[in-house]
């Protein structure tokens, strides 16, 4: 009986629904009795039915018991009311001998109730499988389930020289197959897009994820003074459009809001249960900076000498107020380079 | 018989000598008689004997007869008298029955006639084998032997946001232990090593390589105004220092040159035997950019959101005119990123 196996299943059926469950968490589950998978299951869009419950009902379909098995599941099981039933009654009612859980649920409505209820009904519980994999799946979910904010994520194109686009403000060099692909995955990964007025006025991007089964992004745009409000851009003609601004124009296709400070914005996209946004490039992204909890830069094979800076708004005098981060992964991506970082603390 | 696994030793006995044989090749050589090998060597300092040489000696003294054995040797063996007598008479005399070579010998001086002259006397040869690895091996011998001009590599230190120092010139920031070690072997590489006047007067570095049996390095002061010429600084303490300048100044212990042309400071490098130079950050960096073989970039987890960008002499106005590189690796160092590229040829 190899708890890890078993999870790791989970956890790849969980991350099934990225993009999807927002803002819920990624949920997996696999049944097992006498050391065979009976059931799987995960959370397969928002609304819809939990992870345990799809696993419970694809073992039954298959005319298996589940009178004494074991329940793998990526996160703690609900123990309240949500837009569904309590998973915990459901699991004690079916038979469970045994549950496996990756990590508890960071919710404080669930909390480790839970698991107490579980345990309270004779059924054994092991937590803790795997839960560092569980906790980076659902990144997204905790920073917004303890914080009410959004997840931060600034994406970037830069030379090797460190610029977002020439003194001429010529920019748009990610070509490559993978590169793109990358983009379209960040996008799934994220509820919303936010983009600044001057990209919409230069490059009038559509900001659709174009990956099969990924949902409409809500499309955020920081337009202090008001650039886009007439204007006809491709990035209005569907789904939902914020425009945060100081300006008191308005705008035909989107909901407004009189507010441009960075922090206040964030609240009020979580306030509109918004579990994170992916900041795409531009100058405005360096205001975001303080708040971000990733970074994804894509490095071209380029040099500019000069050019646009993307974090200019930085006040560094010395190498040791440098604004720190750490890397999560490197890759070459085409004929690029590919970076994943997070901030550090800073003390 | 497997003629790629033993020049595969051969090359790795030719990488013995990096550093050391400046101006000359790396070569190594391996003597195999049914299928073992009796000999090996390699050319270990400049002037000193040949790989092919120290091969057949170390066969002897060790009681084995060459006659009719296999000489792998990763560059074609010199047919003219230079430090040493020509290998191919030594080849045939020892009796021969094959040699197979990684690479003809790129110096007009050789240039097929070593190996004519091994097959005009009876000995099999092939050549090719592994040539793609022996040419990297070589590529500062190569460019020096063909053009006359040294191998130009330059090495910077970076933020992500592409900084080489904060607006108030704070820099050093290669701490880690294994990019430490990566600078001494790029300096080992190098017969020089290059820096701004500006770099002397604020770090007074000694440009030392401090690897076991490395040389020491020709030291070049870039200093158009002569700020260094009054200084005690560090630089200056031992071995070779060339200055270029524009002033009259005098210095006392270095060979001063009127020249502050990128161009022709690398054609009199090139003119004094200097096969290759190492230029260790600055701003000075950017104007040998046109002339460069090899980029090496320490990029830390930092950024600075402004400060001094290291290629600001280039002149770019939209993204086609970028100044393009390759990349030849990529990979995670300490801390930060560590990536070699070269320049694209731009039609």
């Amino acid at each position: 009986m190899d708890d890890g196996y078993f999870m790791s299943l989970a956890l790849e059926l969980a991350r099934k629904g990225e993009g999807a469950v927002n803002p819920n968490p990624m949920v997996g589950a696999v049944i097992v009795k006498d050391g065979e998978v009976i059931g799987k299951g995960y959370h397969e869009r928002f609304g819809g039915k939990h992870a345990e419950v799809n696993a419970i009902e694809d073992a039954k379909s298959k005319g298996h018991s589940i009178e004494g098995a074991t329940l793998y599941v990526t996160l703690e099981p609900c123990s309240h009311w949500g837009k569904q039933p309590p998973c915990v009654d459901r699991i004690i009612q079916e038979g469970f001998s045994r549950v496996v859980v990756a990590m508890k649920d960071p919710n404080p409505l669930v909390n480790g109730r839970g698991i107490e209820k579980l345990e309270a009904a004779g059924i054994e519980v092991k937590v803790g499988v795997l839960e560092g994999e569980a906790r980076k799946l659902n990144e997204v979910f905790v920073k917004y389930i303890t914080t009410g904010l959004p997840f931060v994520s600034i994406k970037l194109a830069l030379t090797l020289d460190g610029f977002i686009a020439t003194s001429g403000f010529s920019s748009k060099w990610i070509t490559g197959e993978k590169a793109r692909r990358k983009v379209q995955e960040l996008r799934r990964k994220h509820m919303a897009v936010m983009i600044g007025a001057s990209t919409v006025l230069k490059d009038d991007p559509r900001l659709t994820c174009r990956i099969k089964g990924c949902t409409e992004k809500v499309k955020v745009i920081l337009d202090r003074h008001g650039l886009t409000a007439d204007g006809n851009f491709r990035v209005f003609n569907d789904g939902k459009v914020i425009v945060f601004t100081d300006s008191e124009r308005e705008w035909a296709k989107a909901e407004v809001i009189r507010e441009t400070d960075p922090g206040r914005i964030l609240e009020i996209l979580g306030e509109k249960g918004i579990d994170s946004v992916l900041i795409e490039g531009g100058r405005s992204a360096c205001q975001f900076l303080p708040f971000a909890d990733r970074l994804y830069l894509f490095y071209g094979p380029k040099l500019f000498g000069r050019g646009i800076s993307p974090f200019e708004c930085l006040d560094v005098e010395t190498v040791d107020d440098a604004f720190r981060l750490e890397f999560l992964g490197v890759e070459r991506l085409d004929d690029g380079i590919y970076v994943e970082a997070r901030p550090c603390s800073r003390g």
